[in-house]
């Protein structure tokens, strides 16, 4: 049955069944819950994406009401969780270990265990702890959750204090939609293997925040803001050259799991669009992001002309996030926003027929060694 | 190379190389870095065994007691993890919940992100977080940590109040060396999924942690003291007889790793001779548990013959951490006071030839729903 060849990184290994989502790279296809992404994204609150993941199925009028006053009444922090998410902001914490130390209280402010409004909690609290965060680190007064609101935009109102316009809460909720689950990735896989304990989600939830702030994890598209922040304010060719003569990779184009082109960067592409199209303030911003994207693909065919040219879920992500209102500072937290309702919905799928994650281990240490006395020692 | 079929639970495949620890299941052998167990776990301070797996040797008097200074140095928590710990005990969260919390937010306690320091940071915060966690619950004034006492007696002193004897730091650190690493079970296959996104080492602790809650990991021994309180207070033999007839098991027997008896039993049933030959307060405890063994073992045989009869490393972990002092409420916490040595040493490995973990999943679910307006849905 077992061999002992060690399956490095479990590459290729399928660990789950999932009627989550599932990615076809070679085609260039994202499937969330039976709806290409490009469908679901743009169409749906973000309220009804969790519900589909939950449920398998879009929720009619008295169910998404529902669900969305059950959501919202997670909502607010127990105040132990508040004071050590204001203690991170205020010592200059990164926002992904708050995050980490948020979540992990946030037990404190439910009863019982129970899969189905522990998912609830976690997916109600992310956003009331990144505002927090954000709030005190900035030295600003906190912003309770506004109870009118729905899910995104009660977000970036906790960020900012006030009621974001009727486009931004609709350019991120549609990023919400468009990453909240992707396969089997990192810290899915991390939430998985916790809950396979027959631990709690809240749990499980904490340790896909630890796996997602990992670089190697993916989808931070902050060095994406801060190079076309640089280009906005210089000469764009004369930049991107000099990073290509550098050597250095160019931020948001191309991914590893894609033959051709994220559906994600085409969904989010549309989306800043939209966006910027309507009364946005920073349109100089989107002019000048587009025209990098049309010089960085020019010199990347001169410079690296084998590889994908097309932007990435990371480039867009960054134009969208940036325009609606959320800091760089707070791309990878936002992400774990979104990303909340596939780590929960796989938790639940896991729970419903669960066994044990636990693979083995190939021994390549000592054997047989004898105790030595620690003044015999050298 | 990869094919569709799943690997539940990922059994049988092998996710790392590892120098930390081996179990020979038919043998009933365990190997820590080299030593059988029974060769480390009486003999060594937890301090010696850290440096260790940490180095793959032993120290000299020197590196033990610089060693030993560099993670005492750790001890002390930051305000806010000391609050949400306490909020946690006062609110009557169980005893993991509160140490996700507390170790989530240790980071506070720290400067930048480092392998090595944070691994310190780990182990020595952990015992910390849950007397701080066990002092509150009980409405008792917190005990700061005692410099002069080594990482096993700090942890019983800060648990009371008061210096333990040798004993009983003798017992503790046997226990603490015979469980701090057992081949890639569920909470260390977490850590080292965790840390191979690059996410740092408390983040990682925090998933083993989370993974070591659920029932399904093992090693809860809190259901065996249940049992022997149970036998110490009334005719062993009627209650045993009353559990096998309603059909349930006898907790402490049998392991599902080892043919054999698993070894850590052995050396845990020495450890307990040693203490209760002492002169320990609760003799009686002991020679009751010790009838509860025999009895039970015959009436498995006539009930459950072909059950391995040997009692496991709950059974003796019960016997050993009660009578050193360890409330059965804080078994499972203790349990992870010991095991952070091999989380943490598992993501140092991890980190020294990394590779992100990351399995596939096959998708199961439906695919090409078009999107329904909510005014049409059913």
């Amino acid at each position: 049955m077992a061999d002992d060849d060690v399956k490095a990184g479990l590459e290729g290994i399928v660990a789950a069944e999932t009627r989550l989502s599932t990615i076809d790279g070679e085609a260039g296809e994202l499937v969330i819950a039976g709806y290409p992404v490009e469908e679901l994204a743009g169409n749906a609150r973000y309220e009804e994406t969790l519900y589909l993941l939950y449920h398998d199925r879009l929720p009619t009028e008295g169910e998404l009401a529902e669900f969305e006053d059950d959501l919202s009444a997670h909502r607010e922090l127990d105040p132990a969780t508040r004071e050590v998410v204001e203690a991170a902001g205020e010592a200059g914490e990164s926002a992904m270990d708050a995050l980490r130390m948020g979540v992990a209280s946030s037990t404190l402010a439910r009863g019982e265990e129970e899969p189905e409004r522990d998912s609830l909690l976690a997916v109600a609290q992310l956003p009331t702890i990144v505002a927090a965060y954000w709030r005190a680190r900035q030295g600003e007064a906190p912003v309770e959750p506004h109870d009118d609101l729905r899910h995104a935009a009660n977000y970036l109102y906790m960020l900012r204090g006030e009621e974001p316009t009727e486009e931004e809460a609709r350019g991120l909720e549609t990023y919400l939609n468009a990453v909240v689950d992707h396969g089997l990735n990192a810290s899915t896989f991390t939430s998985r293997a916790i809950v396979s304990t027959e631990s709690d989600l809240i749990s499980a939830v904490t340790g896909g925040v630890g796996a997602l702030k990992g670089p190697l994890h993916g989808g931070a598209p902050g060095p994406v803001l801060e190079m076309l922040r640089e280009t906005a304010d210089g000469d764009t060719e004369s930049i991107l050259r000099e990073t290509l003569e550098d050597g250095d990779r160019l931020m948001g184009f191309g991914h590893r799991v894609y033959d051709v082109r994220d559906p994600r960067a085409a969904v989010l592409e549309e989306a800043a669009e939209r966006f910027y199209d309507g009364d946005a303030p920073d349109t100089e911003f989107y002019e000048s992001a587009r025209e990098t994207e049309e010089v960085a693909q020019e010199l990347l065919e001169e410079y690296q002309p084998d590889l994908d040219l097309a932007t990435n879920v990371e480039f867009y992500t960054a134009v969208l996030l940036h325009g609606v209102g959320v800091p760089r500072e707070l791309f990878s937290t936002t992400f774990a926003v979104a990303r909340v309702g596939g780590w929960t919905a796989h938790c639940r799928e896991q729970l419903s027929d669960n066994r044990l994650i636990r693979p083995r281990s190939k021994y390549v240490g000592d054997r047989g060694r004898a105790w030595t006395p620690i003044d015999e020692r050298e």
